[in-house]
């Protein structure tokens, strides 16, 4: 299954072929048979007994790495060693940018108030990223869809171009506010794909979509580090949500060092000062009508 | 306690000599000098350039191996080989064990209710690690206050069966529901820790703890993953909290396995039915007061 | 301003005349002028002193019922009578409705793991209302771009109708996986909006839309409550993506209903066992090619 | 019920008489018997019928506002007027203050990362409501422990005052970052709460503990909004747990109000720049050592 799947680089996850239809919850409602409500494929747990997509888990314990038994999780196979290095390679890309980042400061902010458990601060860091935000779903999701029109590169870089520009006047894994020469993830993460035949498809057409984009501002318009790694993790035949997912969790120890920091040497309650920007452009001071005031009382 | 680790055995984590003393923001209001207010040891970016812990980006993506790189977020140092080994050990560990997981569900209720972004789902699932489910936060704690007794491991165990039992009717680290016998991951784990010079005095007072439970219980009550891990996590110096962050992320691409699985192969929005066992267990129907009926409507 | 607004119903919020342009972090790294990035128009908080919109807490606090304030607090201006009954109305028709809910499931698994705090099991809760779910963010976002085609009623709802059964083969807002034949809390929502005048263009419109289905399914798909709620708030002239957080907030106290049940009566360290349908439908059980076994370990 | 609860102050929540004993899921596994696992008391639903304890949810909807709803909900009877009037004057004392608030933050962080939907934004906010940060769950915990010790309200203070400087070097419910001198909302609060006969044994605790506090620091330190908010709900009988949540909840149409300004008006991708504090204070610059280089890439 590996083998075939490594044949077919667009194929998204690997259990296409045999995928049950999606069920609405009614049709359970209505049949009344729940007998297959709850099915995973992931993992089978009895009392003393775990396998893992079939393997045993002491197996995969003593002989994966923690990023091969990560991929083994999300795709149901073991990766060859390409993969599993272009993996690893993904999972580490992102590391941390100080206080670049809108998931670090969610996430400070939330220790601040709760310093208890780290879980509710990694939970609003990883929250913080959404299509704004560094998150390679949309960047895969652009690539995949434009790889299916059949075009040559160039020709699906103008069309992918001129559609983004329409939507949004910007296209997803290009340009980063502090980073305007380059990205230098988003640098050396494709120079090291390359070296390990990981930019494939997907890579190139995101290459092509940046000359594109240049060519029509007249100017470069980087890649960052999502598009990046949108390339890479569709090139290695994850789907757009699990690429979204895996480049949440790529912040997720950095996020651990930010709360764990706040948490020992942060400042608890943080808000933000006058001193810090806070700036009121509401309603000047009024009073509430009398007649509200003579209303009887809640 | 953990001697070996490194020069200063007692240390959690690696800046307590310098580390300031925590401040509250009312000091702050009070001075009107923000100027140290975001501080931050963990990287630093400019337009081009990261430093992670002082080194250049591109050299840890091109060098470091993801678990190591998690490392060096975390600890603020490189690991040495050792270290490296049973960090990848403790991050690979958890994996997935179907639906025996509460995190595992909320994440799929979530998942099944917003199945646009992986994000929510992920972020609904960490939530489920507290200090019931299987957090190695509190038996880290347990552990390392327990070393700090400077008694024998067999006393330290006796004085901290007795305190626990006491507070809670449980130790922590010790027995499943599922796995009576033995826990595939927590043994699995520990043998190749030991193997690894990786069990030393956290994950052996842990062995004095389970065994003084089960004379105290006249049966075996086997550590389980969070008891092994927190165990090997306080033996390579972590401190409670970040432990507790890294066992909750240690589940997070198995909760993305799941997520992934329930958007393509799930049931949207999800229900317990009466036929899975939702009960009703409260009054019987009844009609408002007939005043209540009378007054206004609100 | 609030007598001018309530003249023009379809007005989303009530700043749009003096909303400046949105601006990205690029234009504020660039011009390093950051004196208006924190700014708000909600409240402005001194020593001593809160004004919320322009008026001292201490009035709003006396003289506003709580679904006033949060009128207030969401548009900028007070409610009229009329509003503030309406929008009173919407807040409190959700209410729980045992476990056929995600949200309620999605908490209740996440308390069973984290009971110290409410907090955690709110937000996974929360988290649980998306697009599948029964926000009405997506029936609002349709009613709202339906009025604006400006056709008739009946017109528009033949337009949206074919848009949706293309896109989704279902309609926001219409259907219930269990109460097929009338969803008690829509048809009373509905009912005392149309008494309060608070029925307006786009409830009238989802009326159209509900009779458009049913013509061309030929079957009733009554009116759910996100349809309705989505209607009366879009009459109420919030925007959808205020409109999806009230729903979310709706819930609200039930799901912290829920959360207090399950920790003080529930089951610590919930899962899904087979009894209740768990079921595994992956891979046989296999064991690692020997090849991996010889690799030195990880 | 209310009546004779409000006999008792102690009383928290309703069911304490009938409520089982809470069991562990290894009982389940043990037992086979699953049929009671997913019990609630809160509402029971089928096709068309909803009841919301015991009561039908047509007339609740016509006839509850949505505080009385509330409440019905959290504790399983109707309000009476006292305590209708002063869980409304609860829910709605919070409000918001400008970016005074770790929440608010932390929810606009998310906001301008994930603006598709208000709900990631919402969560994000709430998780930070925790031990630090003005929950009132700490302040009614200390309350209601130490109205058990049956002393003098004097005596109760010394002792909770001794506890809690000990333990933390501040008491709960007790002093503010910026409102140094009075905390409007709190003062507010209290007042009201007296004038409808809502501040009782918890309330006039509070009073006798900020006293103590006072004497023994000789200077005020003015009650917080958590603390009087605490004590108010303490005073109705609800527990910390379920006072948390209130807590919590009472700033949710703040959040969504913020949240709202940051994607109609705010800055996408929010992150925090030198010229607003950030400050690395970390390792100098420094390269891999060689040998790691040398290593065979991972």
């Amino acid at each position: 299954m590996p083998s075939s799947k490594s044949a077919n680089p667009n194929s998204r996850g690997n259990d296409e072929m045999t995928t049950p239809p999606r069920r609405h919850v009614g049709q359970y409602v209505a049949s009344g048979d729940w007998s297959d409500y709850w099915t995973t494929r992931i993992s089978r747990a009895e009392s003393g007994k775990i396998r893992v997509r079939g393997y045993p888990i002491e197996e995969l314990i003593e002989h994966l790495s923690y990023s091969e038994s990560a991929f083994l999780l999300l795709r149901g196979e073991l990766p060859d060693e390409r993969e599993a290095r272009l993996f690893d390679l993904a999972l580490r890309s992102g590391m941390d940018q100080q206080f670049i980042s809108s998931a670090a400061c969610a996430a400070r902010y939330t220790a601040s108030a709760f310093p208890d458990s780290p879980v509710p601060a990694l939970a609003s860091g990883l929250l913080a990223s959404g299509s704004v935000t560094g998150s390679p779903q949309e960047s895969a999701a652009m690539l995949i869809e434009a790889e299916g029109w059949g075009l040559t590169h160039a020709a699906a870089a103008v069309r992918a171009v001129d559609a983004w520009l329409d939507r949004r006047r910007a296209v997803p894994g290009l340009g980063h506010p502090m980073h305007k020469q380059v990205e230098p993830r988003a640098v050396t993460l494709r120079r090291i794909a390359m070296e390990c035949d990981g930019w494939r498809q997907h890579g190139e057409l995101l290459d092509a979509i940046e000359i594109e984009l240049a060519r029509r501002k007249e100017r470069d318009i980087p890649m960052n580090l999502a598009g990046a790694l949108g390339a890479l993790l569709a090139d290695l035949g994850f789907d757009p949500l699990v690429i979204g997912g895996i480049g949440a969790l790529s912040y997720s120890m950095a996020l651990l060092a930010h709360i764990s920091e706040e948490v020992r040497e942060g400042v608890p309650l943080r808000i933000i000062p006058e001193a810090l920007g806070a700036h009121y452009a509401g309603p000047d001071d009024r009073a509430l009508p009398e007649e509200r005031k003579r209303r009887p009382r809640p």
